[in-house]
């Protein structure tokens, strides 16, 4: 479950309460905590409004109340050393987070410090979802596009410890199975699907592991700003396309291909 | 003029003041404004420790101060497009900034949101100067290096406006004449020198462009922590070291290669 809090697109009664943010987010995590295998904050929302604040209080509500529920901090972090050893501070010391996206296009050493972090996840982008993610994505180096180099690199050299993870869409269906097949059973982060377009039967069969899991496939946009039916609220409406999205996920894990 | 505020090597008495990063980067920022042609914030330093709001204030005062003064925030975000528009909001409304960097792994459409804003820099990873640039950067992409084609992609395709600009490590200094080579007279940014050990006389020959110009030699902690000599504190050191670094780039703007 994608936490993406765009204030303006809020019912207007929650847009006029103070911690708007907080109690938006708080409303949704409550309304789709049993449907969800994870919550996937996204800073630049809370970022672009100076609400660092209130995605601490979201982490720390989703703690307290799902402690067994894993923080996944969407901030597809990438930079030298030292300066990922502070990213690392703010994902994993500041917001509590069990994993994080990182960006794979300054190598190792812009990585290996959330790894320090040895009870952290670190989900690594491959393969996006978005219109433009061809445009590096989808060089060809040695006969192969380059997110399959990056999938063989995490795989093979930089998941020393089990710790890694990878970010591919769910728009691409055959790539999601390729990486598949390059990467075992590393779990995967799946955004891509709802807002993004994605069909769901198709990257549940092409990206499940041999146990029918391996995957987190991520919804936001969709499921936040669900529109309401009859006497639904927004958090109802939320929860309503949360658990379809659940029950079809989870119809097509162990179906054939 | 990097600005990695790290609290540990901070002098002690400023470690115990209240906004000590503040007060840390007010310093620097009085001690080398004469000899910088911008200051480059480093987020990563500030989210670690909660500390956006003297972010802010370091931006205000040296938009004040110095209104002249160019602000790179160095936050080298990536993300689908209506995700990067928030962290367009954050770099430009929030911090004022007047250029960001930014990460191409995403492509195109993860780097336009920056581009609407018209008055704007947005100055993109192309070859880092960390050891680990290479793991991605170097692969072979129809004969050349990754980011290559990164440099003739944002000068030939992705700088529709003239707002573009490349980050490019003063490591490699044959890898910056390429890139110079490639893109004609696009601002560079150059990190490297100082601490991470790249030779200033190579890069000035290697990233100028024909009238001596074109470049933003980055030098942060072996500026930020000069070790003081006799009655020197800590900016007076910093003053040393930025006007040493400012005449050794100059002294080699337009003498022969």
């Amino acid at each position: 479950m994608g936490l993406d809090p765009d204030v303006r697109r809020f019912p207007l009664e929650v847009q006029a309460q103070d911690d708007a943010i907080f109690n938006f987010c708080k409303s949704i995590v409550d309304a789709t905590a049993r449907m969800a295998c994870a919550f996937k904050p996204q800073i630049a929302y809370f970022a672009a409004l100076g609400a660092e604040d209130q995605l601490e209080a979201v982490c720390d509500y989703i703690r307290q109340t799902y402690p067994d529920m894993p923080i996944v901090l969407d901030a597809k972090r990438g930079d030298i050393g030292a300066t990922a050893e502070q990213y690392a501070r703010e994902a994993f010391e500041r917001y509590h987070a069990h994993a994080v996206t990182v960006n794979p296009y300054m190598g190792f050493d812009s990585v290996a410090p959330y790894l320090e972090w040895k009870d952290r996840g670190v989900i690594v982008l491959c393969r996006t979802s978005n219109p433009g993610g061809s445009d590096l994505q989808f060089l060809k180096v040695d006969g192969r596009p380059l997110y399959q180099h990056v999938a063989r690199l995490v795989a093979e050299r930089w998941n020393r410890s089990g710790q890694c993870g990878l970010v591919v869409g769910a728009t691409f269906p055959q790539e999601l199975a390729q990486v598949r097949a390059i990467v075992g059973d590393m779990p995967l982060l799946v955004p891509g699907i709802g807002a993004q377009g994605g069909d769901i039967e198709a990257t549940v069969k092409a990206g499940r592991t041999a146990s029918g899991s391996g995957m987190m496939i991520n919804s936001s946009r969709a499921i936040l700003y669900a529109q309401p039916r009859g006497d639904e609220n927004f958090a109802d409406a939320a929860a309503r396309i949360a658990r379809e999205t659940r029950d079809k996920i989870n119809q097509y894990r162990f179906t054939p291909s």
